[in-house]
């Protein structure tokens, strides 16, 4: 499947959480499958801290397709025969949608610093002004894990008509401050590498020789994406230099996967949208304004389904049981299922088929 | 209790695991209490990655004693009415014995990155050479809790008949790659701050402004010592800052709590000496070089208490286990205790009173 990313722009203000505005604003994002007449076949995929809204699909010449390639397609879990699927990037973001890296209009001068705080809920927002320009009015499904599932549940809570169904993966209701740690970990590392120049950084520069904050970032960012066992399985105490065991830059077969993921990934992600990704997940707190996570579960009226894996270490599965259980009180339909996992928080990306069946289920 | 720091010197090599010498070198340490005639009264402590041989006391006009001054003394747990208790600073790190900031004699010129790297085995060497000089031969106990835990288990399997007791706390048999890539994360950031200069850095800069690299890197480790739920706990969601909610650089309560004791740190630490201990904590493997690790733990004459931490996200509870079952397949004498705890790895440094009893038990 050869997919094209499509590109709205809104000139009206996008009214932000924080008060500022964005504007004129635009937001890309990518369709599979067709609509149907009645334009009610839609699913909604959203993406994690650092995906994009290439969920399926290749692009031409591509060897690599989406990052939910596996789900999304023809006769797949979410089968583009039947459902209209449409992935955005969020904003904020750095693959297309206004973000950091965005001019100031009418000027030529980036937003870099001077982009507003952006929220989980802003995030929302401007995907629901797009799918109301698109003519979408209410939709089958809304799916995402992590930072995606924490957008699924903010649909739930702002727009209760909107989604027969939501469908969280390895997400929470509140960020906790284990997570908050891991994130100050990254946004340190960013700021204090000193090419990061207050923000004023040489973008050509990072995109060909990377950005070591960057990379330092994203090294504790695996670790809470992995778990202790995971990595006991996939690198051992494996070492990988010859120049021996006493030498102290020698490296553990875990430290060469951190230097190449890390490395490879400061090249494409720029690191000031990373430090709005991790503050807007920071910020997250579905309850924030209310009383209790039961008073603002109160306004739930899609069907709620949550997937947790055992060994996330980022977020942990007892998160997810305390939304069921608070829906389950309410009254609300709720499932919440517990897969058996050793991937740890990667789990909702890497092993589809402990829960495209659940998916499926919520589908049919 | 005030206490005063001795000091060793050998003019003997140390003969290194990695095929390299250390002479002369130095050691310096701490002892609380007498030794006994028949120099038989002697319990060693172990100190972890920041220790120092500052165990227990106060230094003249300080107010805060050694770091495990809640366990040592007249009347404690381990009373210096009855014992001689002795903590030495391992060699490698900066408080004192040879390490990388120690000059090369009979040159000036300070070891920084030409240091060996040294391994645990090293340290224990060190220090058995230490205690003979000062006439004992055989001790109590030896104790100690994380890298000092290593240390403990290495002098049961190096010196079978030096320890009537070995007590090992938070602990493991092998470093695992969720604990090297901490470590490569603090590596990372202490190599690639400018102001690292290849080990070149100007030493009293640091001591007076910090080390941003080595203050990231202890972000990092804080993460590995506290747990998801001891920082529920500790922060909650509490946001300091006074600017709002919607500054991008404005902190919740764990970012401050990481902030000041990073930054803390990173003065009185030498960064080279903390690339050097990641390394020895990295390479520890007890039974490298055995088949198994019942085949090193066949060495084992001490009766062996293992104390570990439900909630240690550093070492877990499981590692320890590990142990206590290898030791009892051999019928050897072997107990685990597993202590109920929301502190994580700090566990041993802090609930003292939830696990003073085992150690009391043991030394009776």
């Amino acid at each position: 499947m050869e997919v094209r990313t499509k590109k709205e722009r809104f000139t009206n203000p996008l009214y932000l959480e924080s008060g500022r505005i964005l504007e004129p604003y635009e937001i890309v994002y990518e369709t599979y499958g067709e609509l149907n007449e009645a334009r009610d076949n839609v699913v909604v995929v959203c993406h994690a801290l650092s995906g994009s809204h290439h969920a399926a699909g290749f692009y031409e010449g591509d060897r690599k397709p989406g990052w939910w390639d596996g789900l999304i397609g023809d006769g797949k879990t979410i089968d583009t025969k039947k459902y209209f699927v449409i992935c955005t990037n969020t904003i904020g973001s750095c693959f297309g949608s206004t973000g950091p890296s965005s001019k100031i209009y009418p000027s030529d001068e980036e937003y870099r610093l001077k982009f507003p705080v952006i929220t989980i809920r802003d995030m929302v927002r401007a995907q629901h002004i797009l799918f109301n320009k698109l003519g979408i009015y209410n939709v089958e499904a809304i799916i995402g894990g992590s930072m995606g599932g924490m957008q699924a549940l903010q649909f739930g809570v702002d727009y209760p008509n909107f989604a027969k169904n939501i469908i969280a993966l390895a997400t929470t209701h509140a960020t906790r401050p284990w997570v908050i740690a891991f994130n100050k970990v990254a946004s340190e590392a960013i700021v204090n590498d000193p090419a990061f120049k207050e923000g004023k950084y040489n973008r050509t520069e990072i995109e060909q020789n990377g950005f070591e904050g960057l990379s330092i970032g994203r090294m504790a960012g695996h670790i809470s994406y992995l778990s202790p066992h995971s990595m006991d399985k996939k690198f051992g105490r494996d070492y990988v230099e010859t120049d021996g065991l006493y030498d102290l830059f020698g490296r553990y077969e875990v430290d060469r996967y951190l230097d190449y993921n890390a490395a490879n990934f400061s090249k494409f992600f720029d690191p000031i949208s990373y430090l709005y990704i991790v503050k807007a997940i920071n910020i997250f707190d579905l309850s924030m304004g209310y009383e209790s996570l039961e008073a603002v579960l109160g306004n739930f009226r899609s069907k709620l389904t949550l997937i947790g894996f055992k060994s996330d270490m980022m977020f942990m599965p007892e998160e997810m049981r305390e939304i069921d259980e608070a829906m389950r009180g309410l009254g609300k339909d709720s499932k919440y299922y517990e897969i058996d996992s050793d991937y740890g928080h990667d789990a909702f990306l890497v092993e589809l088929e402990k829960f495209q069946d659940i998916i499926e289920g919520v589908l049919q």
